[in-house]
């Protein structure tokens, strides 16, 4: 199985997908986890304890010259090979606590240009790796809808899309919704997140007829980092766990 | 004088961008406000009636291909001309209560690519207007980092960054700092917004030892759109708009 985790900037995107990570390894599941935002910090937010010691998967180019002989330029060729999980270097990835993390780039330097060829790279992976049915794949996606228009995740089972009770979060989940569908993603699912009441909760669901949603995660009253996240939160993150399980049936 | 509002998602960069606009705009400047974030609508929080009529500055290829014979790709050239705002063609502006408005570009079809094209035309732009006294320019960047990796925003006087006491937000601000030193960009300064407590201003302030801090603006608890932003906001807004004046002196 393999999700993206998506929405507007500061809805909680990286929550949802370090704590859905943490749910399935638990549940016995094989997790890669891939944060394919450099803005954000899957690694840390997972509890890794040398993140920065993790080679991106923009560095994979020598890999891919290395083993077949093309350039990064021409890396799908190199993914058409269908690699498993388990053929993906250690190099480029850590594991801890039963989760493997890859992250799609460092920080380049101010003016060391876009993450297109990332971006690619990332495309190219997801699209070709061949999951075992205990394993899953879960994309911490970049903020906002760029990525659709790179086309990004145009691979994964699900796209989740993270939203907070606030008309700019709404008008983003349209914008994904739309923007996904033009790449053939149909497979596409709500999360609210950040809910102090009830009247925020049906703000989401008036907001977004026809919308599946897959679960509402409370309001972090303490503004704890999600590795310590409270047990209101984890519960309801298992019962989307529980309700992503049964909507995509357990095929990988 | 030529202003950027930077940050992480979600704290409220569009918030201060418009306010900022409104405040520039009500006080005699010339405002000449671009928003450049695909996921943004700045058009919409300042009350534009019709932000779908705005062509965005990506199309601007035609007009520089007709005035210069140069393509896209030597859009500088045209830029090189150093134009004054009032050179600007209103068709690729609309004008609503003393701002003008500009769109860096349209939403694209999901697989329809990149930003890049845009933000090499913008930050062309940005670089070779030439200001009178009484104009402003304020730029409202995209969530994140990848906009100082293109440095879409390099030619500014101050790069504002909006911090929410959070620590990911604190993280983004660094990181931000940090490139933005790369492109040559010194002069930055920082805004907390949704403080409910004097201990997150103590927070924000002990988290960015060093660092300007222009001003704290309240947690909205309405939630509601800047437009109908509370009084308290505004006033505190206003205090950014002087501290932003002799911070920069005056100067264009």
């Amino acid at each position: 199985m393999k999700v993206a985790v998506s929405g507007k900037g500061g809805v909680g995107k990286t929550l949802l997908a370090s704590l859905l990570s943490r749910i399935f390894a638990e549940s016995g599941y094989s997790v890669l986890a891939i944060d394919a935002d450099p803005d954000a910090n899957l690694a840390a937010t997972l509890g890794f304890p040398h993140p920065e010691k993790i080679i991106p998967i923009s560095e994979m180019k020598s890999l891919i010259e290395e083993r077949t002989g093309t350039r990064a330029g021409q890396a799908a060729a190199y993914f058409k090979l269908n690699p498993k999980v388990d053929d993906l270097p250690e190099k480029y990835s850590q594991e801890y606590k039963g989760i493997r993390l890859m992250v799609m780039g460092q920080i380049k330097k101010g003016g060391g240009g876009c993450y297109c060829p990332e971006n690619t790279l990332l495309q190219a992976l997801v699209s070709h790796l061949l999951l075992a049915r205990n394993e899953v794949v879960i994309l911490d996606m970049e903020a906002g809808i760029e990525h659709l228009g790179r086309a990004t995740a145009k691979a994964v089972d699900k796209l989740i899309v993270v939203v907070e009770p606030s008309r700019r979060a709404v008008e983003t989940a349209y914008r994904i919704t739309k923007l996904a569908q033009d790449i053939g993603l149909q497979n596409i699912a709500v999360v609210g997140n950040k809910l102090r009441s009830q009247s925020e909760r049906e703000f989401l669901i008036s907001s977004l007829p026809g919308f599946e949603f897959l679960g509402f995660i409370p309001y972090d009253l303490n503004n704890l980092p999600p590795v310590d996240a409270s047990q209101p939160i984890i519960t309801e993150v298992r019962n989307i766990h529980q309700a992503l399980l049964s909507t995509i049936g357990h095929q990988t």
